[in-house]
């Protein structure tokens, strides 16, 4: 009977589906008993005789791949490739599939909502009212600002979809391939990257964490940012350096910042310092519709794995590409 | 020289034009010298050689005016007329003008935000990462709840034009007079309160405060609501009663609530208390665009009135109605 470790968590929490569809085939599954991301070390250690692993983002490495002589498939429950060594799995025979889609519409919905909250201090106040402090922040409007979207795929087409019923911010686009059929629905501007640091008032990052954009965010580029400016980071952690942006908002520059993604998560360091910093333990994609959507495709990804089925999302040759040329 | 009293706070802090205008004009004036909104007391007794009064939210009432035997111009800085008595005004020959559409796109917006903060547990989260607690959040996207609506004016319908962006949320409707040309630009329903307590997931009031919505959101009302529903109040203090709030929340009725107006400000009472509950210190309109906005049309309006021009935003006569006839 083939045995499926399952790290993401929570799992099947809203919607037991996921968990029914192993049931129903007979799969025997054992959910995270740490209850919590894993380490490299820790993953090593629990996943050695399973012979699939349905995977959040913890690390899943050589060292991971090699302590699991069984392992035949990984089903990554979201979109981000980083945290899985695609070539050593391919040199091990391992199939990797994802679920791209299901995560976008939740992404680049919080993002709008953490976009306004910034821009209108929301919980600045919101902390401040319950120390007692009544400070009618001014504020601006998402039509006021010039907002830069860094990373146009599927997330960053949501946003700027949300966009939409906002007036006409002036939006900045970037992206390694721009999609210029979006010239036709929106008002917007394809640019570098550096003017979008110089120029946006908002910052979103909607890219993959690749070894191009690992740092992308240093010292240099917080520093060409307005004195005012707002970043938002739900992509994923690193991309922003998180020492650098803490260094600088220490010294006054930014307005604000949303970050829902860390280089080692749970999340404890020091960003926590900062007040005008917003911090969520990445529930990017959190919403119950689009995480129960992301727990049943890589459900259902294992059980047409299993019973021989052709598989609808074998992660695409493009992404082996990334990591081999270290794009 | 005629002497104006500024009650409203901050005035002319991000845009000086509204100073400069009265400057220009040789009129003298006093920003609110207690840096807070002004009780009836208050205003009593500062007002007494006034001419005119460029006016916040603080009570203009028949003790007030009693006091004001100069007074000739009430101008006030915003949309809700609550805070006026008209119709001693009207006894005194007091004109009242007022500034109806430069809040709304900056309430609307900030509803918008407050939505989404509370359908994703963005404060909580943040609050939780603070205290060392990594809590990722389920929660819903705007397209998968009913929204409730109710009061469909300027503001109202800014929500409404807002949420286009964001696929298809369910939307009901309530208006004392439905505009039934939003019918064509969007998929909504209209209906009564009580359909609007029972079946929305967010409940937002845009509705102004008077004798028949004062008090309108009870305990009784509020526990129509679904178990998980949300409150969103960026209209007036006391349309939701604000003690029956506290008390069902207090008993883990309502997933979260935002409110943003008081029956006194500033607030320091106990909701601080209701951690899913969202306090802002009255910031609705306090986006720079619409703030100068208003502080320049109600200067723009004195001035008017003091050059024998004719008046630009007059209380229209329904105002005085709603007022007569405690509608």
């Amino acid at each position: 009977m083939p045995k499926v470790l399952i790290t993401t968590i929570p799992f099947g929490d809203k919607n037991r589906l996921p968990l029914e569809l192993l049931e129903r085939n007979n799969i025997e599954f054992l959910i995270n008993p740490l209850n919590k991301k894993l380490t490299e070390g820790e993953l090593a250690e629990l996943i050695t005789d399973f012979d699939i692993i349905i995977a959040g983002t913890e690390p899943i490495t050589k060292k991971v791949m090699d302590s699991a002589s069984n392992l035949k498939m990984i089903s990554r429950v979201g979109i981000g490739l980083d945290s899985v060594d695609l070539l050593q799995a391919e040199k091990q025979g391992i199939v990797v599939s994802y679920t791209p889609d299901a995560p976008a519409p939740a992404v680049a919905e919080l993002t709008i909502g953490l976009m306004i909250d910034l821009l209108r201090s929301v919980q600045l106040s919101n902390i401040g009212m319950r120390n007692g402090k009544w400070n009618r922040f001014f504020g601006r409007r998402l039509s006021e600002v010039t907002i830069g979207i860094i990373g146009v795929g599927r997330i960053g087409t949501g946003v700027l979809r949300h966009l939409k019923g906002f007036g006409s911010p002036k939006i900045l686009l970037n992206d390694t391939m721009p999609n210029h059929n979006l010239n036709k629905e929106f008002n917007i501007k394809w640019t570098d990257k550096e003017t979008i640091y110089q120029q946006a008032d908002i910052i979103t990052i909607h890219t993959p964490l690749t070894s191009q954009t690992k740092n992308m965010v240093k010292k240099e580029q917080l520093l060409c940012m307005k004195e005012d400016a707002i970043v938002i980071n739900t992509a994923r952690g690193g991309i922003i350096n998180e020492q650098d942006l803490y260094d600088v908002m220490q010294e006054n520059h930014l307005s604000g910042a949303a970050i829902d993604v860390f280089d080692f998560e749970p999340y404890d360091g020091k960003l926590s310092e900062i007040k005008r910093c917003i911090l969520t333990a990445h529930m990017g994609s959190m919403s119950v519709d689009c995480r129960s959507r992301m727990e049943i495709e890589a459900t259902e990804e294992i059980v047409r794995f299993l019973n021989r089925q052709t598989l609808e999302s074998v992660v695409p040759e493009e992404e082996y590409t990334v990591q081999r040329e270290g794009l």
